[in-house]
Parts: C-alpha cells; sequence; structure tokens
C-alpha cells in the first residue's frame, strides 16, 4: 500500500516518523507545507520541511519540538554582539540547512531538488515533498493586522487574535510534479496532526490537490485532543474564529475532503457528531510521546485505511 | 599626530593592534584591503577587514591567524553531512558576521557603515575602513591559470606558481569618502608589514590613494624578516616573480611611494640598500609575538614617524 502523508510542523512530522517505520521507504511520501517558509537574515527557512526531514532523519531536538539534537548556539550569541536579529532562533548546525538551501536555490536548483538531496545525505528513505516550489506565504489575519506567519507565529508567540487566513502567492502556485504523483500513485492519504488552517490548508489550497483526493482513503488524524491543540495555536485559533475548539471542529472544517477521521480516545464521546460530517470514524490514542507511540499510531491508522478502503475500492 | 595605516590581514592586523594601544582612538584610521573578499556560500566574506576588526576588539584567534577565539564548529559539521563546501573554513560565531553583513549588503547599506557599525558594537575605538565599497577582486596570475583570491589562497594553499596579479573591479572602484578622508586628515601613513602584492598593492592601485599619499611621511614595515614572511606567501610571491626575497625587494616595489622603511634587525645588512631606495630607514625587531611586542614596535614606528616628519615638514 503507497501512503502520501499531508504534514505541517511537529505533530505532522511525529506521525510521518510513525508510517516511516511501519511502511517501506518506497511506500511512503510525504508532502510538507511550505506556507511557512520566509527568508530571514537573508536565508531561506523551511520550517515545517525542516522539521519533518529532521524528525524522520532521527535529528529532531526532541525537547524543543524544533531544530537538531545536539546543538549549540555560538552563532545566535555572536549575531547578538552585532546587533542582528534574534528572535527567531537559528542553531549551529540547523544554519548549515539554511545556508546551503539558500545558496542552492540562488544558483537555480528548486527547493524539492535541494529536499530530495538533503534527505538522501540524511539518509532518509521516505521521499519528503515540499508541496510547492513556488512562494507561497501564510499570511496571518489578526487584530493587530495582517501578518506574515513567522511575525504572528513566533515573534508575537501567537498571541494576535485571527480573524483569517490568506495564502499569499496562491493560486499562482503549482504542486510539484513529484507531489502530483504522490497524489496520484496514492492507495490513501494521511492527514496528519497538524494544524488545519496554516498546515494543512495551504496544501490542500493548491491547485489540482484537493480534484486528486477524489476517490481515494483520505484520513485526517485529530490535531485536537480534549478540546486542546497538543501544540501550537490551532484550538485558540479555531475558538477566535468563533468555533469550539474540539476534534469535531478539525472534522468539520476538512469536511468533504474525508473518507476516514482518527478521533482520540478522550473524545469518544464526539463519535456520533463526527461520523455525521466524516463517513468512517476511529477512535484511538493519538498522543504521541515516544517513537513507539508513533510507530503504533501509524500502524493503527493504517489498519483504518485498509479497513475504508475495502469499502471504497470493494 | 593622526595616523592612518594600510593594513591587510595578520601581520597588518598586529600593528593596527599596536598603533591602537598606543595612539588615542580619534588619532588612529586602518584603511583595510578588500580585495580577497569573495562571496562564499552566498554570504559576503571579507577576510582582511575581519581579521583586523577581531584583532583590535581582541577577539581574534591567536593559534590560527584567522577567525576568533572560542570558536565552535558546529555549522561546518552539520555543512559537510549535507555536501556543502567546506574548504572555507567559517566557525559558528565568525559566520554572524557574514550572515549579518550580507544581510545589511542586500538590504542596500554599504560595507563601510556596516563595518563602522560593527566596530562600535565590539568596541572598538579606531575607525577600520574598507578600502572601497565598490567590488575589486584580486585575481592571482599562475601556472595554474588565473584563480580567485581565495581559490589560490585557501583553497589551492597559495601551491601554484605565481606570475603576476589583476585587481578585477579596477578603475572603476572608488575609494570612500571615509579613506579619502583619512589620508587627507593624515599626519602621516604606516604602511603594515602586510603582503605587498596582495594586501597593499589594491589599497594603493585605487584611484586617488597614491596621490593623496604625496608630500606626507609613509612609512613601511617590513613583512620580510631573514628572507622570509612571517606568515603567507609574500616571500614565496617574490621569487616566483624573478626577485630575491628580502625586505629590500619589498622596499623596492614600493619605491618612491615611501618616505621611511623599518628594517628587521636581522637584516641590518640590507640597510645601506634599502636606503639607496629610501629616504629614511629605521632598524627595529619587527616580530610582534605578544600584544607587548605589537605596543612597542607601534611606539618604534611612531617615533620614526615623528623624525621623519621634522625632516618633511621642517
Amino acid at each position: 500500500m503507497k501512503v502520501t502523508a499531508l504534514a505541517g510542523g511537529v505533530g505532522g512530522a511525529k506521525l510521518a516518523h510513525g508510517l516511516a517505520q511501519v511502511l517501506a521507504p518506497e511506500a511512503l511520501s510525504v508532502i510538507v507545507n511550505t506556507g511557512d517558509d520566509f527568508v530571514h537574515l537573508g536565508l531561506h527557512i523551511s520550517p515545517d520541511l525542516d522539521t519533518v526531514m529532521y524528525t524522520l532523519g532521527g535529528l529532531a531536538n526532541a525537547e524543543t519540538g524544533w531544530g537538531l539534537a545536539g546543538e549549540t548556539w555560538s552563532f545566535m550569541e555572536a549575531l547578538e554582539r552585532l546587533g542582528g536579529a534574534t528572535w527567531f532562533r537559528l542553531g549551529d548546525r540547523d544554519l548549515a540547512t539554511h545556508v546551503e538551501r539558500s545558496r542552492r536555490l540562488a544558483a537555480g536548483e528548486t527547493l524539492s531538488a535541494i529536499t530530495a538531496d538533503f534527505c538522501t545525505r540524511l539518509g532518509i528513505g521516505a521521499r519528503v515533498l515540499p508541496m510547492t516550489d513556488d512562494g507561497v506565504h501564510t499570511m496571518v489575519q489578526t487584530d493587530q493586522g495582517e501578518l506574515a506567519f513567522q511575525e504572528y507565529f513566533v515573534h508575537r508567540q501567537w498571541q494576535p487574535r485571527v480573524t483569517g487566513f490568506r495564502f499569499a502567492g496562491l493560486p499562482g502556485a503549482r504542486p510539484t510534479a513529484q507531489v502530483c504523483a504522490a497524489l496520484e500513485a496514492a492507495d490513501a492519504v494521511v492527514v496528519c496532526p497538524s494544524n488545519p488552517f496554516v498546515s494543512i490548508d495551504p496544501i490542500l489550497s493548491l491547485p489540482g490537490v484537493r480534484e486528486r483526493l477524489r476517490g481515494k482513503p483520505v484520513v485526517a488524524v485529530t490535531p485536537i485532543v480534549g478540546g486542546q491543540a497538543l501544540k501550537g495555536p490551532a484550538a485558540k485559533m479555531l475558538a477566535e474564529l468563533g468555533v469550539k475548539a474540539s476534534a469535531l471542529a478539525v472534522a468539520e472544517h476538512y469536511g468533504a475532503a474525508l473518507t476516514g477521521f482518527v478521533l482520540d480516545i478522550v473524545d469518544l464521546a464526539l463519535r456520533p457528531a463526527v461520523e455525521a460530517t466524516v463517513p468512517r470514524v476511529r477512535v484511538a490514542d493519538t498522543v504521541m510521546k515516544s517513537a513507539a507511540d508513533r510507530a503504533r499510531l501509524a500502524r493503527e491508522v493504517l489498519e483504518f485505511v485498509a479497513e475504508i478502503s475495502a469499502v471504497v475500492r470493494p
């Protein structure tokens, strides 16, 4: 079974890592949000792509949820002394990714080609696919005005009140050929437990992506457990948009794009309501605290997908 | 007495540091070669400027002669893993200089303005002046073809046989207004013990620089001691250009630009020959092993300059 996962940052990377543990490398593609990408200090930074890449490579910093394990911070200290911007923390090792990627982009290579090469060098077997090689920039509309994503997310620590989102660069952007091929070849698509608004919606908004999901089992794993986001602003965003933060709200947000939804066991009571929205619902322990948790959830998701596939393609 | 020094890398930085120890900050300007500057990994790197800046700021790595003391190398390790170019060693702290300078250059600031700000932040009182804000690129003509300076100097470790030099970008380049002002205001100019061909000649070749030296005491300190360069390829270059490597050859190279020459005590026998080339000669211990050595040599150079000044402006 070929699986294509859609992922944003930390939560998405964890499930992608689970899938990578239980699937053969050639059976897994991960399409990653690049709407968070930005140029900082003259460097092209792809936060979600790096989180997925580092996580699949076994290099991620488990404590921070971003960056590399065993990181050092000499660059940041020296930058501060020179009066440079330090609100976006760049570790010394992490910096190599941004500098080398920026150099190769400036030399005319695509983000896709560079990512593929980095993954090979980091020993990652699954395909990690930036959703697009074009510039798509997630803008967060807030009570403090429209903010570039990292300005909202990191610099203002997601404190401004959200009123909406805009993906600058759409619809001129196109998913890459590899993204299209991965969607077409997929026996199932897994929407990882990432922020629906700023991690998954940019991918789904690219021309041709939703069309390529049709007729396939598409299973989302809830990023909201017990009304709370496991990480990040998803629950806060839902509340600010006037929706009660819950797994149900996520299921309703994705709506017809899904054929299945994985609900956390603590939200068992939401099952009937979710079933009114999504054809099939699975209840599982979706909290991934260890690498084994990731593999366990991935196995359960794949089992669920297999059941749905039997229905979708009888 | 206002002194303006011309400097390249390590040797020049040492004497500049000596001058900074014995002169009031407002009395010293150091004009630094930028012919070695290059773009590497997409970053603007100014090796001589950084060596002078780090040395005057008391931050230089005394062992290597380049880079920062207490440097860490995580970036380089990570870059190597990603397949990036590692022949030019960039420490984690040093990298902050290159990244922030590149960012500010891209934002439209001049190299001069950025350098001035960095120096203020690093607590450097003397003015450190890049010779130009225009692109001048020292090309080394060798038996292996014409090589960009860092390709010759670092990548090929100055092994190719030198046949000549070219300063690409001249004569379109101009010395900065600060450089012109520092030369005009100078009571004396000190040519530091730097490589005449690739550190000092680029400065002297800029339109208007030689003209501004006329009528002033201009004193050079030999970079060749006992027929050897204290550091770098100066002696090797002289030999390859068919000249016996000696302090005399340096004095003859600068020729009429000089009013005084500081010869090392081991080369006492060259004194008559140098005196046939340069009006005044001083013999001193020019080897600077410690910060105290630098100050001692600087004091001796200033004393010599004062003697010459009494002659030049009676």
